[in-house]
């Protein structure tokens, strides 16, 4: 079969392996939705997992069931499924311990074209076919759900992990893909003020339409200032940071206030050391929490997430501003990634059934 | 001063008073807006609280700060302020515990008809006025911000309690106001499917507009075997028990998924006991946890409703059905809540500034 | 193989069955030590769980890896275990969700002598080996580890689900094995003061050496009312209910202090309903929670009671008074537990290896 | 009156001032056991929280009431009293949100030494006095209780904010009086296992004492090392940094696991920022939690704090070294905390009644 795959850091191309073989509980997929992720980009640009070769991409995807392992007993073939960025192993003990998606080692959750090969294929492997695939509704689209994946779940546990009080306002840090879905998550959690820090026209449209009640460009000065003017001093309740570079935990705690969460769904690809900044901290007695986590993955989650969308709590297309008809454009996806385009938040490649 | 008070169980009428007497942390209170209460029905036609004579009645009110006591001082005569239904002792054992409606004995933050004189009266007196009372913005009537002391902050908080998971399904048993009150807080707090249990058209309206996907009339059927029809007979992540009679209990249980909560808001005014059922209770161990709580009270509580409704993540007027103006048509307002015509949700009575 | 079996409602007997069969990712575990559990009692001579033919009981076992599945990675053939009372499904949605002992089923996660054969025979059957069975450190004998499988695991979970604030009081009502647990639970969870309801010496010695510090007896009159007088007239941050008739919850609520837990952890065997007392449950909204839950189960819980054991926490050998040799002496023992004499706490059978 | 002040940085002296003078809800305290704390001396030789000029220093006191404002109902002039280091306002924003340490400014619960006049005075002034005193109890010495107001209060916060599952292990780095109390706080809060770092014979015997189970030296290398090491490579649920430089938040992470908290009660007294570890943090996704707080005030928490002293979970006096009789004194016992000779760990002066 095809795959997009890594060849070594700094680049991509098509490489040919054989369709991965399926173990007893395990599902072997074939892609209807597949979007790039600039984790993608970080892994084969910037290294940030190391040097890999001939590694298949992608994370996030929405497929068809091609074949199940002999005791896989939910799913066949033929099933329209999503399927999770994170795939845990269900009874590992950090699942166990409620921290399903570093399974077996930290973000070992995260196998999709890190552990294993990615979704950037003609057929892809599932691990626990029948705890990590959930049922692609008729009335969503493989695209849309395909935003679910990775971005909604991501974003939403950004303002799940915030602890933000009913009424409470919230700052959100970089308003990508990520950060869009956690401006929705915020809202979804009982914000009501949603500061969202940004300047893409098409990301603010969609900020505003998520639930961000305020923009703020850091054309107008630090951000954390300006948050602060904002709340007559005082800070916010919860600050979600969903981009920016290692600085970045420093504008955060600078526009928390005493008694509240920083919130990380930020990939930190660079920098030995992450700088938290020592007097707006209270001298680390300023009850700032500073919370972290991977994406959850597995299928109740996707099960929540669609719900979601099904309610109308929030529309999951929102987020995809270019759309390929396709595999044989998954590239060009890639790169449109990479090269982030102003009037981009999402590329999604759409394969026909 | 006059004040409409319980005379005695079953009667109700206009009395003369003096004037509340203003201590060193306290304000005096010129009502702009009342609004009667259930709980004031259940005072006075049902002496739920046991015989009071010549006690005022009322404890949902917006007004002006007509005094204040000398060590008041956030708040100064002519300030226009939401009073929390419930006023908590900031400093007491309960407070300081995380549970300021329970200050000094059960309920104890409950004072107003209760402890002392209430709100029905051309003044009433608030305790530590800088701490229970909130301004009320310029962009809100009285009105308005009438329907959020106490039936937004009930409802909300039956959501609160109820460990909501995002994108989990809820049921709320009951659609008067608390209950629409707490079907918006339970999509605030990231529920996907809302089942709402009533029959009232003004009220299924508002139910519908405030969040609810599902309609459950008790005409078509048993309520708990219905919703756990809808769930696939899996029942639902969390009850929220907003109305009912002694065996309501039994309802929300039987629609409780193992692994659940049943979020009580409901006053039970009637029954030496209130049955739990033993097998749906999965003989006391199917993790379906019992919640209850008395509305939050206190100055920020107000301020983050406040915020809810200036950012549009809920309208409180849609509670009001019925206006009156002067504070001369209280009692009709008051008879209003007792006799319950089909048209009502929340009557609300309007004084002139 | 022999067991001994529930042969219909309130007959035992020893049976033969084949040896139970091994799937890919099950053990088959031949006992080392076995405890009968109140909750046989239950089964056979009250009929709780309905009436069974031949099914074999016991639920509390320790033993020997007697054969694995071939999916089966971390344990092998002569593997000394502990095995939880309770084994999940690991991946399905309830321990998704997070409650993992209720999977698929209300109390889905309670398999041995409930959905198939129990520990009480020479060999049996456990799911998800490598996720539901611990190692049996060298330093602990079988019959102390048996302790913890459900007596520690359930009555810990009572003080963990009970929110006990550092330093704050607590209630066990019931001292069997279980309140016992409980008591040692509270201990490690923070509380001071441990208020323990039981009159028998025997548990009233283990009581005070696990962590009570005042022995109430329902002797001295209404146990919820002393309970208040020694506290003032507050009542206490929690109350955990570890045994009783189906009025236990009266007295629970009663000596529960507005903003407080009761934590249920008796199996309740008998009654349609149980009764919360409306009253001093403040009419429905006194904040005093009901908590319930399953026993925990699962590898990981087994290695933390473990890790308390011998790091010397607590000695769960405390809770064994009758220690018998050879599996033939089973009927005995679990006679013994039915028939609860004044010097009995648990016996335990131990087995040569 | 006379009172021991840091009359700029550097420099400490006996200064005269006015007695303090009492507000209608304050009180005004003569205390019977005062202790000098490390915060003391970051305030004076290290101008932690800037140059102060004649400030009285001292936040750890037990006394007697002197004096009391007409509105303070429970307690009177004789009362002998606990009074915690952190005194809020109870009534403000951030104390209703669940943040009374912080009340009206980051860290605005430190009031002595810090906003005003400390406790090491003749006499010394206490707000919101029934709120904010609690009784010392004829069992107890002044000077135990005296370990209890701010070295248990924090230790013990740092566990409570752990998120310790029963029977997890901990790391607690920094074994002063602090770290001790912190490590006691972590078998009160369920831990197993606990990594006491430090080396100081005088401290790790009461480590032991308190219920530390392994000891770890930096001598002996990386500590972090040696405590992924001692947990076959996986690291431990929880860390509570109680000591070390800015760098130390380093050593935690890396001795964290994935799924953990690193809970801070290290007062930061340089550097402009602190270090986080990226790739040990799991380039800000491998769900470790970094916690702060400032150590709970107030007088319920001072009466839990002694129930656990009364009920035997703990001795507070076992933190105390050095002893010092009178008023005089007390410029030896600061100098003493200044200096740290090898065999201490907590001074106290003890002023006769």
């Amino acid at each position: 079969m095809k795959g997009l795959a890594m060849k070594r850091i700094n680049e991509i191309g098509w490489i040919e392996k054989d369709k991965p073989s399926c173990g007893p509980t395990d599902a072997i997929i074939r892609p209807l939705a597949i979007a790039p992720c600039t984790s993608d980009v970080h892994t084969v640009w910037e290294g940030a997992i190391g040097d890999r070769h001939d590694l298949i991409l992608g994370h996030e995807a929405v497929g068809v069931v091609d074949e199940v392992g002999d005791q896989v007993k939910v799913f066949k073939k033929g099933d329209r499924v999503i399927v999770p960025a994170i795939t845990p192993d269900w009874g590992s003990d950090a699942a166990q311990r409620g921290f399903s998606s570093q399974t077996n080692a930290p973000l070992g959750g995260w196998k999709f074209s890190n552990d294993k090969d990615g979704s950037m294929a003609e057929y892809f492997h599932v691990n626990e076919a029948d705890f990590n695939l959930a049922y692609l509704p008729d009335e969503m689209t493989p695209e849309d759900a395909c935003m679910m994946v990775d971005m909604w779940s991501t974003g939403f546990m950004g303002a799940e992990n915030a602890n933000i009080p009913l009424g409470g306002n919230v700052a959100v840090l970089g308003i990508g893909a990520v950060g869009l879905s956690a401006i929705l998550g915020a809202k979804l959690q009982g914000a009501a003020r949603i500061f969202a820090v940004g300047t893409r026209p098409v990301s603010v449209k969609v900020a505003k339409e998520y639930g961000a009640t305020d923009i703020i460009s850091y054309k107008d000065g630090d951000t954390g200032e300006q948050i602060k003017a904002a709340t007559n001093g005082e800070g916010v309740d919860a600050v979600i940071v969903a981009g920016g570079g290692p600085d970045i935990l420093i504008d955060a705690v600078n526009c928390a206030r005493p008694g509240s969460v920083v919130s990380n769904i930020n990939y930190f690809g660079a920098g030995d050391t992450l700088p938290i900044p020592r007097v707006a901290w209270g001298f680390g007695m300023a009850d700032i929490d500073i919370h972290t986590g991977l994406c959850p993955g597995g299928r109740t989650r996707m099960e929540q997430l669609t719900a979601l969308a099904l309610t109308g709590r929030g529309d999951p297309g929102k987020l995809i501003t270019h759309r390929f008809e396709g595999l044989e454009n998954l590239e060009e996806a890639l790169l449109l990634m990479k090269d982030k385009p102003k009037d981009l938040i999402k590329p999604v490649v759409i394969i026909d059934d």
